[in-house]
């Protein structure tokens, strides 16, 4: 049996305390400086590697972080999750998001169901489904094939779909496996779905619903939202919607639905791409083959999680490193900086993973802890946040922790010689320029053309970014952060910190207010 | 004559750190809860306010905060800015993008040129390119009009016109004034160029080439790219490229130009969507009018940051409690939270405006300060966020203030009442939801269903996102950073810290490097 218990209680974390610090500018600096970047890496899935040459870590500090590891158990308690224990303890569920990808620990079962089963049976019966629909086996109304899919789903079950969608889209273009385009509408604001039907061949679209209770305010909305516009241009609702739910949903239930793909209570909405919630949109769009890559390439991720030595198990690394620079060096917010265009949107799907899953002051038994837990990320893709917010990286009063992404090749391979060099060069002489930028500064007479260095950062290199490549990315931050919220002992896997607004909203639409609550309500005359 | 010295040297600041805590659970509680947010509201312009009832601020500071705009000179400071002061001393330069919405302080010159004349002369210029462009009278090679846009630049040049471009993109269609689709280019992975090139009809569009100097790496690039695929597709670079520059910089010399529509120094790249950086791309899409309404709106804002009076000064009111939330409280990250789908790219906007403005060390003497400067920016729109980063911010260790944005109206009108209200009723139910909820939190035995309170926001309420209250919205940041780093004595006009890594990516590219950056430079296969 593992022991939850907190970090500030663990040997190995008060020894951690007490432990010099690294200055990285000495150490980044001369041949000592490129004998680190070459020995602090960890191998990861599917080529790639997790540098940390640049981080504020030595022997010492990593030989410890390694202890502490030992002493959080954190690899037994990962074996634990796979095995099917109760690890979301506040809300008394499994957490089985990696069992979609592939079978890593005992077999699980919810009664008589083995789920390692039934994530299959789901994604069969999704490659099915969408095989039909690009045969033309499956068709509008007209006759003619769907050409469009619109995932409506708000929060996990927008953002990592839309992400990986954006991530393969171009690369699904140049590599002829592009099926159907697809949109995605989330927020309630009216202009949000307005817009997208408003551009979109309705009678030849796919809508999918994604609510694992069925009760998503805004999802059902929406739903309800695009169901009048196709009635209103002649359509018939059943001819278009799918549905992503748990099967005891009010959605499960509907007869308005040409299929329904469930998921069940062990995966939480932003764990969710790999199930139905990111299986459905991303087989109709790229072909279940490519989905099926995706989830490979994560499943052999969720395989190097269970190293117990941290040189070989990259996520537990980067996760340890993290809780460091967190709770030891106090830096609250990390940069998340992609230099590829194709993650636009990672850094948004990586800032809801980690900040819903470990932005929490109480550890699993709902006690406070006396530490700093979760941080709060940010990103945008390289080079372009370089002429914006990195000014404030480089010289302001805060210290920013980076995490850098590069990829060796391009996706759609159209490049040009420009000046000796094509744009790929460019793009990795940038990333890696600011790597040493930030760790090594520059001294200046002039203090306003100073740089101090001393700014942390890692980078994760990977040759190109392929469905098999892009799942083991997704995977090593869904394992990072799980690793991070087990050594900082709170629930990665609930989010209570959601409900209170929602009541609150429920009251406004009442009328059921007083205080400053009706005043808000008077001024946005609602 | 004004004086320029640190913020910890004056009076109000020191009594200012004195003053007791504001308990905000406490504040907006009940009936006086009400009271405060019906009074901590300053009217902004084009009929929006800004409503601060929700920040940690209480009559006694809000009076200190006046005190130290009038010691700190903010107004005296801002009008010399208008009248045409080298206020960008780091680059000996004036600070002029407020004169390009109207004329507000003194005649400017540069030389013998008046500068209102100058940028009223470009504008000009544009409108008549422009509507020459949507009657037909310039068209491409085949004699068909243009369809297309294609702004070709990073950092200032892209973020701030995009973030425009998004915000009005719906309201265009909805109003017969999308006169053409806009896109973008910005980043240097070659991906990003290669994808729009191969989704854009080449014969029937626009490129404009947007870099003040001339030799910004990563535009050139895209410039050289963009040409390539032009002359593949057996057309005219000539016929299809625009350039918006600066009269002495390369690209103004330069023959393979319809047109080259001029900025100068004296607007850095963060604030120049009000010049040709934004005018062209803008009216070309939208029609000059619509432009034109823009500057309007964003003049309104520039007048009402003159009013000495900070219950009369929108941006200042919001700048100071901002300096308070960060260099008294030391909050270092601020979320910027617009319930409008249409603001979806504005906090990327904002993150560059102000962190690359007040990102600094130094003051304008190039003396380190002993204080904390500008604020980390980051964000997504609502409802959105509130299923994913709220988590932490409701219930995580670090307290990250809030800047909310709300609408009463929707863009597109394409509504239905669903369950009682509409989809913008629920938008706006949850905007007002949540600043209670962050403010007031809510007690459970349950620890892990506990909301602490406490956390502070403000809301720009508005009726409805136009062009005139989206400029006057844009340049209400724009005053309120400017105003920051007036008080933190920083210049906000330049960004020295985005030149190290430029050096150092020339050196990679140049295999002129050694150590660390040699061995990122072979892993990189570079």
């Amino acid at each position: 049996m593992v022991a939850w218990n907190n970090l500030d209680t663990l040997v190995s974390y008060k020894k951690l305390t007490e432990l010099a610090k690294v200055d990285i500018k000495e150490a980044m600096t001369g041949e000592k400086g490129a004998e680190r970047v070459k020995k602090y890496s960890v191998p990861m899935a599917e080529g790639m590697a997790y540098n940390f040459g640049a981080k504020q870590v030595d022997d010492d500090i990593i030989a410890c972080l390694a202890e502490l590891a030992e002493e959080a158990q954190l690899v037994d308690k990962y074996q634990e999750l796979l095995n099917g224990e109760i690890i979301n303890t506040g809300e008394g569920r499994m957490v089985l998001h990696q069992l979609c990808r592939g079978q890593l620990g005992t077999d699980v079962f919810e009664g008589e169901v083995n789920k390692r089963t039934f994530y299959s049976d789901v994604q069969k019966a999704i490659a099915e489904f969408a095989n039909k629909v690009h045969a033309g086996e499956i068709v509008a109304e007209d006759g003619q094939p769907y050409n469009t899919v619109v995932q409506i789903g708000i929060g996990g079950s927008d953002l990592g779909p839309r992400a990986l969608y954006l991530a393969l889209e171009n690369w699904a273009k140049t590599n002829n496996t592009l099926k159907m385009e697809a949109k995605f509408i989330s927020n309630v604001d009216p202009d949000d779905a307005a817009a997208v039907i408003k551009s979109t061949d309705l009678a030849h679209a796919l809508f999918i619903v994604v609510s694992k209770s069925g009760t998503t305010l805004e999802t059902l909305t929406n739903e309800t939202f695009v169901k009048n516009a196709l009635v209103a241009a002649g359509l018939d609702p059943k001819k278009h919607m799918l549905a992503c739910t748990s099967a005891t949903s009010p959605l499960a239930q509907g007869e308005d639905y040409m299929a329904a793909f469930f998921m069940d209570n062990f995966i939480g909405g932003r764990f969710s791409s790999s199930s139905s919630v990111g299986g459905a949109v991303l087989s109709l769009a790229f072909g279940p083959e490519v989905f099926g890559a995706i989830l490979d390439g994560a499943h052999e991720s969720d395989k190097t999680a269970q190293n117990a030595d941290i040189w070989a198990n990259p996520a537990m690394m980067d996760a340890l490193i993290g809780v460091y620079e967190r709770t030891v060096l106090g830096h609250a917010t990390t940069a998340v900086l992609p230099y590829s265009q194709a993650l636009i949107r990672f850094p948004a799907h990586l800032q809801q993973l980690d900040m819903e899953s470990n932005g929490k002051s109480v550890n699993r038994y709902g006690e406070p802890v006396n530490y700093q837990t979760g941080p709060i990320i940010f990103g945008e893709p390289g080079t372009n946040g370089q002429h914006s917010f990195y000014q404030l990286m480089h010289q302001g009063t805060t210290i920013i922790p980076a995490q850098f992404v590069g990829f060796k090749e391009s996706q759609i391979g159209m490049d040009d010689v420009i000046e000796g060099s094509t744009s790929q060069a460019k793009l990795k002489a940038n990333v890696a320029a600011q790597i040493v930028a930030f760790a090594c500064g520059k001294d200046d007479e002039d203090k306003n053309k100073e740089f101090k260095g001393g700014r942390p950062s890692s980078i994760i290199i990977g040759d190109q970014l392929t469905p098999r490549s892009l799942g083991a990315f997704l995977a090593h931050f869904e394992n990072k952060i799980m690793f991070q919220g087990f050594t900082w002992n709170v629930n990665s896997f609930d989010q209570e910190g959601v409900q209170l607004g929602k009541v609150l909203a429920k009251k406004v639409l009442a009328k059921d207010t007083d205080g400053a609550l009706a005043v808000y309500s008077d001024l946005l005359e609602i």
